[in-house]
């Protein structure tokens, strides 16, 4: 037993008459006075926002509540049609997908800016960072994450709206202003419209608030289970997952069954 | 083919220029107004929180997103401990575990005031109901659910502040005063101190938001979400995992190695 | 720490030169012998199966493996398009639909043997058994679990291959009489062909293998695991999930986009 | 609609008078006759495996059935305290961990393994090779995947078993030499025991039987589902969850109660 480690966990804690989380009291400091997007924001940075921190964090964790019909919803949807007693497992099994093809491009995006402007600061050649980036994507055959998108042409609507909700509280700092340069660069050198859209945004936006990369997933994990839960509500009232399996399995095994 | 149903979902679709969440032009409406608990609140209702209820709502959803190193937060932890590169596969691991045993008596408590108020009457008397459901529960040799807590003596700080912030926000309505008919009764019937507790408080302060009682799990499966992301955090810097694991196997299997 | 409880587990334990599972040595006594359907059978037991219960054993686990594009394989199959570095994590999304919809009329079929023949004799009375079970759904306006099928018409042919591996080995005994004459009653009071389906096969055979009705589930879980398996790998090589997401997402919102 | 891509399964299909999985008629060709084993090398492989493949690939995946209170199990056990009712979700919960740490090494092995010999000549130089393998880990200061084993020592008894089922069943392939020639190398170079472990033995014997190194987990995830429901028989007979859970909560809060 003498390598025996210690446990200890400084999350939560409890005495009969008070609850402790990340340091506030529960009772006094927390419950009336902060939202959920606050508390979210304390389990991911240790620290309560401040008021414009709070506008530009909520923003983004609710861009990423809810996009439709995803293959997370649908996951969820043909989880919860199995077990309806379980719903939360059909949350689960929704969110099992949130990996490196729908999350992937929000995280490079993110990494890309931080590794290039690891101190944040103001003075750096952006053309350049800019430069750099776009050329190591492009060299790679590789898209530039965070720019273009299949259906909102010729610009992705959360883009500019996040970005004027970031600088209209103080954050229009040099992430912003390089992936930015980024999207311009970009333009040039694959030589076609790539504006921004809405991960990139996030992705910059997230640096200005000062998040690490890693921190997006979970951002992402955690507003996504609240569109879930969603998904699971309508469900219920109007299932699509049987009828979307049935449709499914008849056309996939059609050409077995020699009626294709 | 005749029988072929139609899919269909309100929640959310786009054009090249918007995107629209059950109703809401997302740029215009909800980025930079509503918060990530208003969102959750929109998710459980198809409408928007008043600011009364916004406040409301939020103060049960934070309540409900941390409660230390329970199951659900080993789960997550053993499971990020095994596939760090998957964190959306330790938070869905974590919310597995929202079942009957620690999501049901939060449950219950709600179908029990619903079923016993099903018109939110301020007329009832609800002594006679009080009666009516400490009785049934007593005849079967149950506790009372939402009353009394192992740690929480001799009140659970919680409830008295939900109950608080309800009142001012307005929302001072039959469930409460049921609740507290309830657990006046059950203290005389079981002979012993059984003050209301947080489970109890959320179910009579969501009744009074007008929740089903089916809401109740929900609101806790997108709450805890944000938790286990927050026990993904620690264990990533503080790792305890694996000592846990360590210790309970070493101990479980002492027996058989003869070193009991 | 007064009241601290021992831990212990009896599965597996380990000493520098043996591994011991379930009381096996696992070099001497498991590998090169035991195939993993028996190994199944002892994890579900506590005892090794004889040659005759292995094949019956064998047989209904096999049957459960593979059930085409069900909307677990589908969950699977989402899952893996969004997170293919995980698919572990995919595997588990299509197990979390395991439940009550999907498993729940057989685990209600073996149930319903169970507790019409506790003891397992052969002299009951079993016409007036299935009577008062035939009875008892038709009353309540339900269907008899284990019986019909919407395709394998007139005949589930699992359900007569099941029965003849089972006498073949030996276990034709009062559970399998008893689902019999609960099929042809049924057909009377119905008024319709009820031909026993594979669930009422398996869940008579489970029970003259002695298997407890809850068992019935985990049957299902290990055996679909493998199944689910088959299906991310062909969803690496010729993936359909983004097809059926696709389709869905486009008709699902062609009412929102005023292109229905 | 003009994109409309094809959708597809080959794996399984129905008419009202059969059942075709994999090409093979349920009814005649495989139940009765398959075990569940050859059904997951069938689901891995598209083909049945011959008799002698079948006892190696059944000790293989024997082998990762059961390894004791590992991290899934006890992620399945504390999910399964808290929601007894969707098992298959427990299941799952203790699935998803089975990642890079744990999986991990057996599949870099296997890859190893894979890539020095990608032919399977049995002509090979395979000093030369295990001289490079052994090299390449070296000079990055890790470890050399399948070698090695902190408990079993001197000798991993599951390495020589498994060998010697292969062996005894034609498979004394390249592989095996290759995995033996690289253990020898890296005593040399590392200047300490490193015998074989099970997870060398795996890779290199699912390489003679021609399984492509990601098949690797993939044998792990079906064979601990079968033991992830063995820990939840054995919870609930006799449960540890909660008392690894009221002892980790204590220890790991205690310095913030004072009381450490």
């Amino acid at each position: 037993m003498s390598n025996r480690k210690s446990i200890r966990t400084d999350i939560a804690w409890s005495t009969p008459s008070t609850i402790t989380v990340k340091g506030f009291d529960l009772c006094k400091d927390i419950l009336g006075t902060l939202s959920l997007g606050d508390i979210a924001f304390l389990e991911l940075t240790d620290r309560l926002p401040t008021t414009r921190e709070s506008v530009v964090f909520n923003a983004i964790a609710v861009t990423l509540v809810e996009h439709g019909l995803t293959p997370s919803a649908i996951a969820t949807r043909m989880t919860y049609s199995g077990a309806p007693e379980a719903m939360q497992a059909a949350v689960a099994a929704g969110l099992c997908g949130l990996g490196s093809v729908f999350v992937g491009s929000m995280e490079t995006a993110a990494r890309m800016l931080q590794e290039a402007l690891p101190g944040s600061s103001k003075k750096a050649d952006f053309d350049q960072l800019a430069r750099g980036i776009v050329e190591r994507f492009h060299g790679r055959k590789q898209a530039v994450p965070g720019l273009g998108h299949p259906l909102h042409k010729p610009v992705d609507p959360r883009a500019p709206r996040l970005f004027q909700i970031a600088v209209e509280n103080g954050f229009d700092g040099p992430y912003i202003k390089l992936m930015r340069q980024v999207a311009k660069e970009a333009e040039a050198v694959y030589g076609k419209s790539l504006p921004i859209n809405a991960t990139g945004a996030i992705a910059a936006i997230a640096r200005e608030l000062k998040l690490p990369w890693r921190i997006v997933r979970r951002i992402v994990v955690m507003a996504r289970a609240i569109g879930l839960v969603g998904h699971i509500r309508e469900e219920m009232r109007d299932p699509i997952a049987r009828e979307i399996k049935t449709r499914a399995e008849k056309e996939a095994t059609a050409h077995l069954r020699g009626k294709a």
